[in-house]
């Protein structure tokens, strides 16, 4: 079977000067590399006509899929689309479904379509059109030969909803790709070089066709199984044996497969459970109550915090008793206890959860340096702690913070 | 003066599988567009020798200076060093200093060096060597004509200290680099379109060596004016002038220049004027919060928030009437108005704000579609309410309606 070769091809001049980061090519890449194609090059050209028209015909030479970003605004450094028709030689008109497209986003949130925005309903005649489901620049689809090029905002969730909804599936129609099968094998708690000595043995008997990656990011580790082959049932039960021997070694750190990260787990549970949460986060600040209420239907089982960050408002509005701050201070264990079990009581859930620590840069005493955090779980059978020591850095410790209270949750849960 | 182009070569499967991120580009284009280089393409290629060799050449077409990140190291499948060796057609050997380097690297780690380590020290002939102090693979400067090829380690922090001590300074000794300036200017409250037409008459009035660019990002557009020349005192004047023009057309949506995002000001703002802050945030479910507390420092303004999440925390523990619930429901301006005097009131703050909405997908009523939120702002002077219509996806909604409520905050500050 022939492989499809894919080059992802990003406009703009804010790229090169490094004024954004580009995030969208690895994200990309991962979806590309799921479906079977093969990312062969990744070119970032600036806003200028010439050498946009030579890295489309670069990549016409090298791949079978362009996919481009970028490029798409109402404004006259936007280059991408009158660069499109000029290398499929056509022109540009008004697409009335676009159009029509448009003027909805524009009506949905009350504001009146402007002609820069109209323009933005133009389309080389060339292409399909491609719907942005939350903006106002379409993409567009143009076939030349067996060859495809894709053009996409570089708006990370336009282009993501775009490639989800329309380009994926098409080019998976499109192509005859070779059968994958992907398992992702998601863990928290453990790091990633200690999670591989657990594993060795495992990892070393994997057949030739299946293969390991190891994809850590912040706070947890995940695995990702990829197996080539024709049959996909065959594949599928191939893998989950796998999977049954690293839960072997590896179990307690599993939470989950696939695509939903922690919070989205431990919702689905809670709601499966009927139990309801609160949240009293101190250092944290709002991100672990803005972890789990990301989660649509959250409000099925969370029912509010208090974010006491000034001491006054760890005593008088959330109730910590005056003489444990005074006593052991507000990052100690005797005060996330009663922080825990007050919101518990005091927004009547099953359970009440809390975070107090010194995020930094400031704050730090000889005895707590930056990093020092303390998180408690509180249910009506038992209250449980943990001292966390983290890092230097403010925003890796709110996060880290926030994630080990969600693995505080999971280990915790009456069985 | 000639300008003075740049390439970034990254080789790596890595990087083109998606299983890392490229960070070093940005921070190479940020460098390079500082001392003056114009980045005109970023390539990144995998670890195949022909493709690595047809990039080498490609660049060297198209520009001055080559920076080439990655396939370095000990492994077989690191192809850049053998492959710099074809281009510029020489021998690798050991090269002296680069070994004795390298022993020093492993004996000041206790660490015995390798064979494959020692190999790390053996160079192409025609390359002048880069010290890695913090790493074992040197760099290699190589010059062709007036053209420059720099190889350097993919590791973030090994070619950052390579770049930083050896290949920038020798890049400014080499070439007469022009004189760059940057001023970026931050806007608020209005979309790229509408902002590009109230500015087009300052736009179309630029002269020729200072450019615009549009960097519009979730919620806010940035405005970057780039000037060119001889003398930096000269460019920042002149720049500064169009600032001031600028501010006639568009100054009550600029709140800021630079680096600093929203949150930063606002936080700057009540630190300097000594105005504390609270918060009842309801459909933001924390992200506001996160933001204000993302700052450094914040807990010398921020005294902390309530998120009362369901329908009965909204009355028993923050207190917003029963009646005005029964009677406006929770996403209605009278309860947006109670929300924000009553947290404000409770927690003692000179500022009290206030969110409440239909994030999504679920919760929407006919008359209260996906995307409704009331925001509010309360001092002793007034209360200040807005209702936003936003979008369809929950993310965005949580996002767009948390720097809604930073703009309104910065809008109705007392002057």
């Amino acid at each position: 079977m022939k492989k499809i070769l894919a080059e992802l091809l990003t406009i703009g001049d804010e790229i090169l000067y490094g004024q954004i980061v580009d995030t969208n090519s690895q994200w990309m890449s991962v979806e590309l590399d799921k479906i079977g194609a093969k990312v062969v090059r990744r070119t970032t050209v600036g806003d200028v006509e010439s050498e946009i028209l030579t890295a489309f015909a670069e990549a016409e030479k090298r791949a079978d899929i362009i996919l481009i970003t970028g490029g798409l605004g109402p404004t006259s450094d936007d280059l991408t689309k009158d660069c499109l028709a000029q290398y499929f030689n056509c022109s540009i008109a008004i697409h009335e479904e676009a159009l029509a497209e448009v003027t909805e986003f524009f009506k949905s949130r009350g504001r009146e379509l402007t002609d820069l925005n109209r323009q933005q309903a133009a389309l080389p005649t060339a292409c399909d059109k491609i719907t942005n489901a939350l903006g106002t620049a379409p993409g567009m689809w143009f076939n030349k030969g067996d060859k495809v090029f894709m053009s996409m905002p570089g708006v990370p969730h336009e282009m993501k909803k775009m490639m989800t909804d329309f380009v994926l599936p098409r080019i998976t129609k499109k192509y005859q790709l070779p059968v994958i099968y992907h398992k992702v094998i998601r863990t928290v708690g453990i790091g990633e070089s200690f999670l591989a000595e657990k594993i060795a043995d495992w990892e070393n008997a994997l057949p030739p066709h299946i293969r390991l990656a190891y994809l850590p990011s912040l706070g947890e580790v995940k695995l990702r199984l990829t197996g080539f082959g024709t049959s996909l049932e065959q594949l599928e039960a191939e893998t989950n044996q796998l999977v049954e021997k690293l839960k072997e070694r590896a179990g307690q750190f599993i939470y989950g497969y696939g695509e939903d990260p922690l919070e989205v787990v431990i919702g689905q549970t809670l709601r499966d459970r009927k139990l309801t949460l609160s949240i009293a986060e101190s250092c944290t600040g709002g991100y672990l109550s803005h972890l789990i209420t990301s989660v649509p239907g959250s409000s099925e089982y969370f029912l509010g915090s208090m974010i006491p960050y000034a001491y006054e408002i760890k005593m008088r509005q959330l109730g910590v008793k005056p003489e444990t701050l005074e006593k052991y201070g507000a990052v100690s264990e005797p005060t996330i206890i009663e922080m825990a079990n007050i919101v518990r009581a005091k927004f009547s859930t099953d359970i009440g959860v809390a975070t107090s620590g010194i995020a930094g840069p400031g704050g730090a005493t000889p005895d707590k340096p930056v990093g020092t955090v303390w998180i408690a779980y509180s249910d009506k059978y038992q209250t449980v702690t943990k001292k966390l020591q983290l890092s230097k850095d403010r925003m890796l410790n709110i996060r880290l913070a926030s994630i080990a209270v969600l693995n505080l949750i999971r280990q915790s849960l009456p069985k």
